[in-house]
């Protein structure tokens, strides 16, 4: 696979590529299939999430394909109530201060609560088998426990994260306390996966960046240490954490395989080599021309195929809207790339 | 003054502060004078506007009052039609593409179109002559032109914005003539506000922050570098970048007197020693409890003091609902900080 072979440094004939959200809002196909279903039935109904997963492979032939779950997955399955809502996104019902909602809390029984994820897994894996494709790989992925943890204390989707950050300076042990908890129903969540049969998995710290380089050590750091140390003795690691210039260092220290950069991470000299990296590209660039955006990854390609072990995406999730002739130009453009050895 | 001092690296008694958005909806008397009015409205009432900007100061004793006045003032000012909702903020009627939009603009006329900026800023510098306070400084301040463009082009504030990216990557051309526009009238802007007696100006790109730094370089740069330039002959620049961890090389290019910094910011390094800084303070710190308050606000005075140039301030404007007992305490912090000479 080669993606897995660039995160090791092994020869490769091209630059490995995929990109975060490829299977969504963008594609008419998804839009098809969904048609009125929320994101969270779409995800606990196996036969459209393996065929949502598939979707942007059959297009666009990248080098992997990530399961499609709902990064609130491990959250319900214990118990929480989450509805979803067209426009708005998710809400949650949970109260951090309130004992009965935490008596609630069921322990995690993979096998009974997300057993759906297993049988995605499983079928997107046949899927592989089947087209007889040696260079994709299938990619697990799971919520950090800070962007979880934000999830629960915002009730959903938030701007300027006011709770979350009151909850952490103001109550710190209940703030550590649950981080904890989280922690522990991650690496649960992340180990079903890969019995299940993921090839590598993504962390997914969407509102970490919202913290200073002290506070994601004092709050967050810890935590990942664990879930990344415990996780990457079985399988590969890819860290992404949402608006991260400030953080790479940090996220170094985590030593994770690969570090997924944002659009507006420019110095990667903290970086030790044995890490690979990932991404960089801003994704509004393929709201422009197709002559920005072949220009744009280009230039991303010069500045990292040297370094052995790069992976193409971009700094942040596709958004819905982006125009597909532009994904277009950015694969094949990805594709004609050749490696100066 | 105590902030012009800090600028010059002259010998000061304590480090200087003030805060962005001291003059807002956190203080009870703020509300209390707003009433039902809008944020333009009091923005164009001088009696208002003057209190307005004078309340902080009478309760913080800060060592600067900033002007009371909206950011788009000047796009207002030649013509386009602006609406004010709460909760939803501005919404502007202008359609970048559109021959009969860009034929309404009107030349730009201080005199006759923002004659009460002149009133308000007359009024607080009387306000400070009277009070006999030879410490207190009168900020004025400008959007930057990405800023006040992406208001432009989105229609009103935007959060991924789709819609100024899409026409910066596809229709350069009319981006560039458009940030040229915007310049001049900024430079005439801040330059009406000199002349009307301010001490020192600070420009907000508040929004900057979306762009990496080549996007930044190549969009964004050339346009500040001629504001900063023409304006820092007559008075100090400080120039605020939102979420600007990832630009401050770039913006210490830019020359300007003082770079304010996001919270998010952790290398200096490449801030020449000449140019001030200021800010670093997460806003939402202000959310926790005093003592969090208190040591936060002493790790900031531990980290910059020693620099000779450094203004005490957050990362951000301060959020509504601070709790004021909290800005009390950093007030209180910084008041009593001892310098070590």
């Amino acid at each position: 696979m080669r993606i897995l072979k660039a995160l090791k440094k092994e020869p490769i004939d091209r630059i490995p590529f995929w990109y975060m959200r490829q299977a969504g809002r963008y594609l008419p196909e998804y839009l098809q299939l969904k048609g009125s279903d929320s994101f969270l039935e779409l995800a606990m109904n196996p036969k459209k999430a393996i065929e949502i997963s598939i979707q942007p492979y059959k297009r666009f032939r990248m080098d992997a394909i990530i399961l499609f779950a709902d990064i609130l997955t491990p959250l319900q399955a214990v118990g929480i109530p989450i509805e979803f809502h067209e426009k708005i996104g998710p809400t949650l019902k949970y109260d951090v201060f309130n004992k009965d909602d935490l008596k609630k809390i069921k322990n995690f029984e993979p096998e009974k609560q997300v057993f759906y994820v297993r049988e995605i897994i499983q079928g997107i894996k046949n899927y592989i088998k089947n087209i007889n494709d040696d260079n994709v790989a299938l990619i697990g992925f799971s919520g950090a426990p800070f962007t979880l943890l934000s999830y629960l204390v915002e009730g959903g989707t938030a701007k300027k994260f006011e709770k979350t950050k009151e909850f952490m300076f103001n109550f710190e042990k209940d703030f550590h306390h649950l981080m904890e908890d989280i922690t522990n129903l991650t690496i649960e969540y992340l180990k079903f996966q890969i019995q299940s049969g993921v090839d590598l998995v993504q962390i997914f710290d969407s509102w970490g960046g919202i913290l200073s380089y002290h506070h994601y050590e004092e709050f967050c750091f810890p935590y990942l240490k664990k879930i990344i140390k415990n996780i990457k003795q079985y399988v590969p690691v890819i860290l992404f954490v949402g608006n991260n210039a400030h953080l790479v260092k940090l996220l170094s220290l985590l030593e994770p395989d690969c570090i997924s950069l944002d659009w507006r991470v420019e110095d990667i000299t903290m970086i030790p080599e044995n890490i690979a990296i990932q991404g960089n590209m801003d994704p509004l660039v393929l709201f422009g021309s197709s002559e920005r955006v072949k220009k744009e990854t280009l230039n991303i390609l010069n500045k990292f195929s040297k370094r052995k072990n790069f992976i193409f995406n971009l700094g942040h999730g596709i958004y819905p809207n982006t125009p597909l002739h532009n994904v277009e130009v950015m694969v094949q453009t990805i594709k004609e790339y050749r490696l100066n050895e």
